[in-house]
């Protein structure tokens, strides 16, 4: 019960964060071809973002799910979380505006890994907490997941500096892939309780 | 209790994508009536995706509400949905914008199927985990009104192209209507839970 | 519990069309008395929708309480009664960006008219419901406020055209203010729960 | 329970604050550093007032906790708070896209104020109707932390005027930090809950 505001206030934020980065697609008037062109690598750009911060919403739902009694620092530590998940749709916008471009594709690889890295940190804040739970256990096992993701994003930093962007942004699918590989230990969890 | 979360994540996005579409009808300075007369074809565009957008919500609602537990399947099934209602704002505004050109009707007419068949989509993944519900069944038994719709956005998009753009316009309004129609099953359910 | 959604769901676009009123309100580049002069009007108009929109929540929040369980009626009550306050915004910039015109104070009675008729559904189709509710009767009794909110936004339609603009909207302060003073019925009610 | 729609619909607007605030910082066409530099001020203006913001969450959470049933004057009090937070977006940006100009960090000490006095006034509202509660003893306890909040945003005021901004600047991340020290008392009361 206790708990309820903090989801009910992060459901609210990452709601708006997928939301927005619509608004950033203008229609625009006209609809011969030339005009639509440039709205493709908006849209690519969005469909990248939504997908990342959906996968993020299913993680922190298990996550919290493990929580029983919110403490101040499970309150800081997600919305430090928030905090960053709330640049997605600037970088987002501004990847997709400039037709991926080196500068815009390593921005998003740094802003990709200081949410992961704060996920990170708000699971050990958990954890630190709860040792005894079964579900937070299964998050414990799946947490390759996380690591792996920061690493690839740190990769496609240098990727995307000297090698190509292409390769930099087909990591970003990469880890969106792994994430999405449904995960025994926490369904299982899940299907006991 | 644990489905609380995923129906207030769903909601949150739905309210955002109803209000934000209200975003794309910029204040004109000036109040004559060649400054509103191009308002007119934006302001039919969002009450027509008012309608569309709030019945799939009350949609939703019926059929969250048969589910227990949530799977990971679901989620994700309803993730999709979501992307799709999402792209709704996006196809209101350039319809509007184009005063019902074509080419936008169709986009239109292919987006309303996609949103269609996703929610298809989540009902199959709904009904293969829960076969045993009362009100499931109901919903079951109403399915004949989610499939005319997507026959009927697949009709839309031949008839907007070669025929004419109002009378797609006017299937959008059958399709609304036939989900305007009470559900007997699912209010009788209701009624006995 | 059944109602839970919609409820959520309400305050969700409510929430959203308070809040989206401010971005109205663009940020001058520029901090000189002239350029922030012109915003004055727009902040007033938020002003009074806040305080609007406000009202209707607080009414919203005491009327759903009365509500056991979900019927479709009362869920389709309930859009319509969103989809006009969801025109708010539009309105409140208008009459902002064109400071008090006389068409726009109109454009905003009529509105506030639609809301005030919608909100008189609303109550109605919940009454035909549930008769036998202490506090649903208690709302009955404060019905003279939403009939009589009705009665002056009807006559500050002419007030606007033929009279004065400011008339009408004093108009509109005077229902706030009704809607304002507590309601020793409601109190008395809740206090008892 | 009847408290539920109170931190709801609050959470739903302090969520949309939190996050139309980065709208304001426009993805720009282009990637050199010319053009992003101009960012610089609205990106530490966003910081600033998501923490600013995300603090009244918190304290906002930790107080609604102790509150037992909803009365209309908490009501109330609770909406002048989140009119006051709403106005927070504007003069985030009014301040980021003046480049931390007198006037308009001079607006934001006055708003901050306003915010504090509210928070102040909703606390009061509650200590008046539930005295006999431990965490709001705890909340008690900590209101040195609001009033010396508010006594340094009314120095900040002619700081801003006649000294520096920096400096005015800087008291508001020191109310911040006082925020951010964890209060032992509330840890406590809700650690024996």
């Amino acid at each position: 019960m206790n708990k309820g505001r903090l989801e009910a206030f992060s459901d609210g934020v990452i709601a708006i964060i997928v939301t927005i980065m619509v608004l950033e697609m203008k229609a625009p008037e006209g609809t011969s071809w030339q005009i639509i062109k440039p709205l493709m690598p908006k849209f690519i750009s969005y469909m990248l973002s939504f997908l990342f911060v959906a996968i993020y919403w299913v993680n922190h739902h298990h996550l919290l799910h493990t929580v029983k009694k919110v403490k101040s620092s499970i309150m800081w530590a997600n919305m430090n979380l928030l905090f960053w998940l709330s640049l997605i749709p600037f970088a987002t916008a501004w990847m997709g505006e400039n037709h991926f471009e080196k500068v815009t594709v390593v921005a998003y690889a740094v802003l990709a890994l200081l949410c992961g890295l704060s996920f990170n940190i708000l699971q050990s804040t958990i954890c630190k907490h709860y040792s005894d739970n079964d579900l937070l256990v299964a998050v414990g096992k799946g947490r390759w997941r996380s690591i792996t993701a920061v690493v690839l994003y740190v990769l496609a930093i240098p990727t995307a500096l000297f090698i190509n962007t292409i390769a930099a942004c087909s990591m970003f699918l990469v880890v969106s892939i792994i994430w999405l590989i449904p995960d025994k230990h926490i369904e299982e969890v899940l299907d006991n309780e």
